[in-house]
């Protein structure tokens, strides 16, 4: 199988893309579609390698806004190019995450997602699984702009965030020191 | 003056707020403010220290909701806290912009900005002012999701630099070399 | 259990404050508690996250001095801004442990720790356990400077601690050569 | 002017393309073009931007083997995505030239260009001028496994070159030290 | 003048000690001077090259604590020893400053100052100005911990900075878009 | 055995030969070997040691035309000498790959290798197997410009990556979202 | 055991002095020990640490010349100053051992070590295990310029590590590939 | 003039070698000469480039000893290559000096020159003029050693530097500070 039409088959009305150059992307990549899961935000999972498949990379790039895709996440590693061509091909949002590769460790990924020239943009997350859930997180934001439900969701999500880290307190130990005369 | 009141009086209706830790950011964030005077966009300059006025840090993230900001674009250079604190106070999409410090040339304003952890993203752009630029045209990009009017401002705005490149091919110039046999 | 006042409770008149961005920063926070603890300097461990609890950090911050905090210790990995973000809240003296982070191996936390702009100070240490060990070490040198008990402590510790570098010269073993003329 | 088909009509014949992002990156790539003029190869210079003309970059890519290009030199700063696009879509050989930026002196450049996955090559030569003249030597001496004539005149080159280091020794002071007792 | 005896005359009772390894270093270093100036802190300025007159170093740290020094700020650049060997031979608080060096911009200052072993701390700031300023403002801050009066000048020394930033509001442009539909 | 003429024994014409600065290497370097296996190139394997074998380095490079080799590839760890010292006997396209090395990753390797001054170039490929495997990849690509049956081989090794990606869709999990109002 | 005076008693009449900041900087050193040995160059393996024991590091450095030594081997990890101060305490040639630190990688120890000022210079080798053997052999080649028994070893040393790169062209497997034309 | 027999003229009888990529590299290299010179050891300056001269690099390496030369000081920049292909020549002591680069200020160099494998050590020194001119006084030290008279020049060197410290003091501005009460 190797023509373009087949690969838009599994999701029904997508509205955020999460597209990467390799399935060996995915183990980074899933944070950011457990957070779309977790919202209730229809997405689809491609992989589009701007340097083995460049003609999908066009034609996902082209058709994202006719297909209804409304925010686009795209991860690469090393010389990573999918993002930034991505890009330069659709005025949609582009979120970038950079997936730490084996030498450097991501750096190269983050420098050839985030120095873009002014004028094609893409907004860069952490590297790694951070970068991904958080680019999950960013896409939920963008689109709450338009959707009061998913303000409240997201919100929600952010209380019950702190609420962890609240909780988290007991975890620490109790110092029992005898203190000195200060 | 040195109350938190007095820097909500500018502009009427902003829905883009763009702050820097100083006036001495804004060489660099005017490129973001140029992109949305040109598109049309309300918006707001202010100066916000995450370091300096945690207070008005606090209360811009907290009120910026409630006063009709969608998008906040932040700029800071070195240890550069304000985008990342501005995201932890509002779920609305943050966009940060490194501004280039002297001695580490911005490296450590991206790596301050960008390693956000799981939870608290902010969407990073390049170093300086590309990233500033590329901060406005991402907050464009955002907006234009609920307007078609904006969107069609960008897609011109973008055909414009499309077209651009392709008259600048007369800038170079022509090889008069004479052919070796090959 | 989600409101800032519950997290007060652990310890009875701490003077040295260890504040963390989350659990999984005490295996390294935890080499500058135990310093604490064999000086018998009382203090206090809490998971304040910039992040997460901005809300907690403003607390606990603007409440260090009149809750008897003399010093603060906080840690954090990636964008590390909390000890940052707590300087800029009070003016006790704060120390920054940079955690080592997964992809940039901490200096990514070094750089978002120690590249503070003139006027908020961060006293930063090195990244990992030796730096959180020595924000210990820090923390009692500076209340040292108001307890002659301290100071002997300190001195002592140190004596004891290059005795131990002397009896370590047996561990090496000794060459058996046969000297060449030279 | 905003087509694809007027980019093609400055030369008659050429094998080697130089493309490049952006006219400003011609002060660096002209040293490519230097050494082609010198060597009588026959070459192009466009400006083709991966990310303002994707368009182009999949015409001028697509179309480099039946337009007779044998090797093409792809010039870009900062995320750095020509060389490797133009790899992605063709199989000729592309030499990528690091255009030194502006906050990272290239090395975001660099890694953008060189960090290629495997299975799509862009050989990389070095930051800046050397980069973009070792670019230009670097056609010739493939063009020369061709050519007997290209090769012989290489072979004098580099003899030339060879020879301008020995006249040099004349430019270095001659030491007037007394000499000890060694 | 050779001996280290000459080297104790200017101050009338110093509490903080500046020293530098080169007098190269004073623009640097002046920024810590001029902090502990406007603050009414006693203190001496010292050139203590730590590779140049290591006996002076010994010395210097070795007397600190009998002469009442409470403080050391230790400025060095390139492979910067002062700091860390001066605190290896005084269990006073150390302040290291990395001065920006030529080749390396002072990430060699602040590597070879901030990455010290645990058991001997150094509490590092910035590189450069900021990083001088700022080791004058935490020595104010760890000897006013002693010293209500010194905490006041403190905490109205950051009140006046924050109102700077208020005020520096005026300084922006105010934006006069005309509003789209959004 | 320690003379270079028994060196050159192994393979019957090849006109690609790989050499490498320690068999430590070939775990690295074998992965452009198996690509002139698949394509069925001739080529040689060969240590060939800039630093403990110089005299075999100045043999190899120097006769590598007269042998009938028409591209060298060379991979190197640490400070890597061997691609540049290769390339300044020889005007042979010399294709460098940078060993991923213990300590640093293999970016002083990287470094090493590319930062060629103008004049000698060597065409570089990414760090450690992505780099052999595309130095294969490139050494065929320049001896397809002289072999259609090799370009033909090429297009097609690479039309099947480029569906192997296509058919990795089916790898990815689909999403069964529950959509929100959007 | 606590003084310095107890430190010198190991080796009678050594030459070389090697020493380490602790002794878990033993497996990198040993094998610039083991270089000596095997030339029969008498030496001592001491743990001088420039922190814990600053005494020690004045003592060992300042009494070498009379004692004997002619050349100091100094590795150290981190913030590593051991090289550098003994160098500021001897005229005798000092080599620099940088240890692989565990967040850096030794890139910390490497500017440390290397970037001294003019005047006094520390001969920096390679960071970890590779350069504690060159630190060894280096120390060879020294003190050859004073034995020709010690230049002929170390000749024929290098010898046969250049004969053992030859020996390894057999272990490096012989192509079988099928020729095309070309 | 283009052979190696020209080059041998300018000196008579020197012991210390400085040789370097470029005529370029002499305002850097010059800070090793005015060294030797200082200190009445004999030298010579040649310029020998390892990738432009790899002949004469051959020839000057291998007949060094012959020549009676001691100690070889070798600069070069970018990919340098110079120190450590003279090093794997002979068994001289060879000290590498990594010249400041255009683009990536000497990091570039001094990872090509220090990080030398197991078996070939170059010495290195710091990036630009104060490890060239450190570079003049390690070869002094290493002549030193088979010489009383330069250690005692040496000697008497290193006293005037540190005098030269110690009369600087009077530079330093004296405070003029009102104390408060601490």
């Amino acid at each position: 199988m190797s023509n373009t039409e087949t690969v838009y088959q599994s999701t029904d009305r997508p509205v955020v893309g999460i597209i990467m150059g390799s399935t060996s992307d995915w183990p980074t990549m899933e944070h950011a579609a457990n957070i779309l899961e977790e919202f209730g935000v229809p997405y689809e999972n491609k992989v589009v390698s701007a340097h083995r498949t460049p003609e999908l990379l066009v034609d996902y790039a082209t058709k994202a806004v006719e297909r209804g895709i409304k925010v686009i996440i795209a991860g690469a590693g090393g010389a990573a190019h999918l993002p930034g061509m991505t890009a330069s091909m659709t005025s949609l949002p582009v979120l970038g995450v950079p997936v730490q590769s084996k030498a450097l460790s991501g750096l190269d990924s983050l420098l050839s997602i985030v120095q873009m020239p002014g004028g094609v943009p893409v907004q860069t997350l952490a590297i790694g699984n951070a970068g991904a859930k958080n680019a999950g997180l960013s896409a939920v934001a963008i689109l709450a702009l338009g959707s009061d439900d998913l303000r409240a969701k997201l919100d929600a999500y952010r209380a019950k965030q702190t609420a962890a880290v609240y909780d988290s307190q007991n975890d620490l130990p109790v110092p029992a020191s005898t203190p000195v005369e200060l």
